[in-house]
C-alpha cells in the first residue's frame, strides 16, 4: 500500500507496530515540549504491559516531564546500503510511576537504564496510538 | 564532566556534536508539534552550510511544517554490548525551501530522500542551538 502518493511507504500494521515496539528495539527517542519548544531525547525503554515504561535521573529535562503531558516515542532502524528502513511513532501521555510496589516491580525487572544512578524517575508513557511505516528496499 | 547528578553522561563540546552532524549520520529524528500534539519523525538528512536540510513528500506530515516552525532535530547512535551511546540535539525552526536556485542546487547534491519521488519539498532547520551527551561505555 502506498501510503505517500510517489513514495515506497508501506504502512504497517498495529500488531506489527506492537511486535516492532516489544522487540526489536530498546532504544527510542521521546518527543515532548518544553518552555514551548520541542525537544526530541533518546531513551533506553521496555514495553511493560501496555504502556512504555523507562527511568531517568532527577534533574534532568525528562524528569521535568509533567503528569499528562502529551509525548511522542519513536523507534527506528535503517539500512544505509539499501536505503531501507522502518519506524514506529507511538502517541500517548507521561506520567511518573509512584506507586511503591511499581515501583519496586520495574526496579526488579530487565530494564536497566544506562545512566542510571541512585536518584532515579521511572516513566510510564501510555500507547494511545501507534502507527509505523516500512521503506523496502530498492 | 558529569552533568547529571549520578549519572555518567557527558556534555559534548560544540565542535563535537557538528562533527558528529555533519559526518557520522545520515538520519536524524525531526520533533515538532502538530494539531497540539508532538510528533516525532525520521528523515534523512545533510548539514548544508549553517544548517540541516532534507526532503520530504508532498501530503506528509513533514511536509506540513509551516515557515517558522519551531522543531528539535535529534541524532544519536547506541551500543547494547556496552550501554553505551551518544546524542545530539539541534533546537531551530523549520522553513521550506522556495528558492528556485537553492533547490535546483540541492536537487543536484548528494542528498537523495530514500521516499522521494516527483513531489518533494525541501525544508531547512537553523541550528539556533546544539547540544550533545556521551555515555561512555561500563
Amino acid at each position: 500500500v502506498n501510503d505517500d502518493e510517489g513514495t515506497r511507504l508501506e504502512e504497517l500494521a498495529r500488531e506489527e507496530c506492537l511486535h516492532l515496539l516489544r522487540d526489536q528495539s530498546y532504544v527510542g527517542r521521546l518527543g515532548f515540549v518544553a518552555d514551548d519548544r520541542p525537544l526530541v531525547l533518546p531513551v533506553n525503554y521496555m514495553v511493560d504491559g501496555d504502556s512504555v515504561v523507562f527511568s531517568t535521573m532527577v534533574g534532568t529535562k525528562l524528569s521535568a516531564l509533567s503528569s499528562g503531558t502529551r509525548v511522542a516515542f519513536e523507534i527506528d532502524e535503517h539500512h544505509a546500503l539499501y536505503h531501507a528502513g522502518w519506524s514506529v511513532l507511538v502517541q500517548g501521555t507521561a506520567r511518573e510511576v509512584t506507586d511503591p510496589g511499581e515501583l519496586a516491580r520495574l526496579r526488579r525487572g530487565p530494564l536497566r537504564s544506562w545512566a542510571r544512578g541512585a536518584r532515579e524517575h521511572w516513566v510510564r508513557i501510555s500507547i494511545d496510538e501507534i502507527s509505523g511505516r516500512r521503506l523496502p528496499g530498492v
